[in-house]
């Protein structure tokens, strides 16, 4: 087993020369999935870089990668926007709605900030109403959720992994209270995405934008956006461009795209696509999404239990995470002088995040019990 | 003198297998851009790919793009804007403005319908009245926009370079009748870009989207926007994210980032800077930007001649064109069979233009006469 293991961390060139946990962050690339983009892009300067052969061979690497996107999370493939990352998926959304002045926009106090800005670049071109309901401290972030939403909230904003404390919220429950309250949801899957199994249907969710470069280890600078089917069609397009629409034979726009192409803009670095596949393939190769999240949620239990410990360590979640994240708060609030400490001595990955103030490491399921003994013996040493 | 070219040429693997003619589609990348590419994100991976160390790199990687970009047009690196694409930069143009109900938007009869679906995007959210000024078949571009500025034009959206016809545009001139009018000037430097000497300032252009991947020969999916620095204080960003704010010690959304940060979003593909860079070198160690640009015109001419000796040939313009577009009509209007004849039985690559229907011919500064007399055989021999 730990042999396998071993063979399968060496496909990820990144792992050999560090111990690292910021898969929240940014995941570290397979080899092969860094070959893929680099033989994609030979091939399109082989075919072209711009002709009829590079057009079809584009919209097949295209169409695959959006089918493997649409068939991990369980959905049809029309309803897949591409996007540059989950902030791009997350934008459409919230630009997409036809605000009104005095409509309501519900956030939760556990939003990341690109989140929170998009909120307030709307607030300011239509006069929306934006508060914030506390979830970080709440025992059921549900009920909290449910006494926050108005008659005139149009949409619900939410992580699905709170990106701080790493806890998952009850996605299914949350879609059911803004389906009562005709509330659209947004779902911000920065980490979960990769690392959970997802069937979005079974969530209910309206919205549910992803990147490909976290838990799921492809290139920065692809992501993308899932928009339920009922609800594409009165979305209204924002940033738009050759990719949106549908043009007649003098070449003007007719209509826009009847899928989530409508929402994509112009022309991308499309060899990253064939690197998410690629990517994706190797994690399958490994075991299936189901299997992969068993294996965090014992990783991060183990890191959990360990970092509890510690008398000068405080964990956030009170018990062990349901996700790979495990954050945690020394009692000296040393935090950014421990990740810089752990980072230039021992080659130890780590960050801050700043609300709540804290240290946060992440585990896959190809994290190694002594990668995780090596971080809590570092921190150990560095309270004393 | 043909000797250097040919080495010149080598550099570029895409050139070695055909007849390349698409440069206003995309450009054919250098090796060493490619090798840039791979280069960093192998050190992506070594250093991170998420820490402290990776940050400070792609900061780094990031200015230095951002320089070589605003010393390519004459400008301070705060007014650049880095984006996927020309028509992002486009979007953050004409989105930002503060539209409201009974603004008039003008564009040309020549602008791509990328530009064409921004505006209806905007005209269906803001009320905004849009009208195409026809250009295309007019003496002087300038008097018919001249007599189509009203005094409600919050916005007017050219190309510097015709994209169907070649045709340069007086930017200079368009953009005092802009600012008399106090209409502001979007230009699609989609064409311009890599081809011809510019200088901003000169120009006095409000916003110029440009693309990396077309004449300058770098990665799809890196491109940018100027905002000249008295605009940009009033120009609303529309999809944010992490780069376009500064956060307070809460990591809290504090305020837009001062300069051209502040319309940036989110992750996106850092290796393709060094691309870009790298191809931009390339050029610059064949000749300067005005070097290339007379070859490219004297390219251009001499395509121009001898197309225009073909009788049954009509080039769109009726001089030669002052960039390295040359597009053209066939008496028997054939125009997708003939770029397919060419593609598939020459390897040789053109396009086809919808408005007006004609095939459209790019020559760089690398382009080789050899190809040029090459392509105008097949066309003869297509028309016989």
């Amino acid at each position: 087993m730990t042999d396998k293991l071993h063979q399968h961390r060496a496909l990820f060139p990144a792992l050999a020369n560090k111990t690292y946990f910021n898969y929240g962050g940014q995941g570290p690339m397979p080899q092969a999935a860094i070959d893929a983009v680099v033989t994609a892009q030979v091939q399109t300067q082989q075919l072209g870089p711009f002709s009829n052969a590079v057009y079809s061979w584009m919209n097949q690497q295209i169409a695959t990668a959006r089918n493997s996107i649409a068939s991990h999370l369980h959905v049809t493939s029309e309803t897949i926007t591409l996007t540059e990352n989950v902030t791009v998926g997350c934008n459409i959304a919230m630009w997409g709605i036809n605000w009104q002045p005095g409509d309501h926009l519900l956030l939760t106090d556990c939003e990341h900030h690109a989140v929170i800005a998009i909120a307030q670049a709307i607030r300011r071109r239509f006069q929306v109403e934006i508060t914030t309901c506390p979830i970080l401290a709440a025992d059921n972030p549900v009920d909290v959720i449910a006494q926050h939403l108005r008659p005139n909230t149009r949409l619900l904003a939410i992580s699905h992994i709170l990106w701080n404390t790493g806890e998952v919220l009850a996605v299914d429950k949350i879609s059911q209270l803004c389906r009562a309250n005709k509330a659209l949801l947004l779902v911000d899957a920065a980490q979960s995405f990769g690392s959970m199994p997802l069937d979005l249907n079974q969530l209910g969710v309206d919205f549910y934008a992803f990147t490909g470069h976290k838990w799921m280890c492809g290139a920065a600078g692809l992501g993308g956006l899932y928009v339920r089917e009922e609800v594409r069609k009165n979305l209204l397009p924002t940033f738009v461009g050759w990719r949106s629409v549908i043009t007649d034979t003098q070449g003007q726009p007719q209509d826009w795209q009847p899928d989530g192409r409508s929402f994509e803009v112009a022309t991308s670095d499309i060899p990253l696509l064939a690197g998410l596949r690629e990517a994706m393939v190797v994690h399958e190769q490994w075991g299936s999404i189901q299997e992969r999240y068993e294996q965090i949620l014992k990783n991060s239990e183990y890191l959990w239990q360990k970092l509890q410990s510690l008398p000068e360590v405080k964990c956030l979640l009170t018990s062990p995470p349901q996700s790979g994240l495990v954050s945690f708060q020394l009692t000296n609030m040393q935090h950014q002088k421990l990740v810089n400490y752990l980072e230039t001595q021992h080659n130890i990955l780590t960050r801050t995040i700043a609300n709540p103030d804290c240290v946060r490491a992440c585990v896959h399921y190809f994290t190694l019990e002594s990668e995780i003994d090596d971080l809590v013996a570092v921190v150990r040493e560095f309270c004393v």
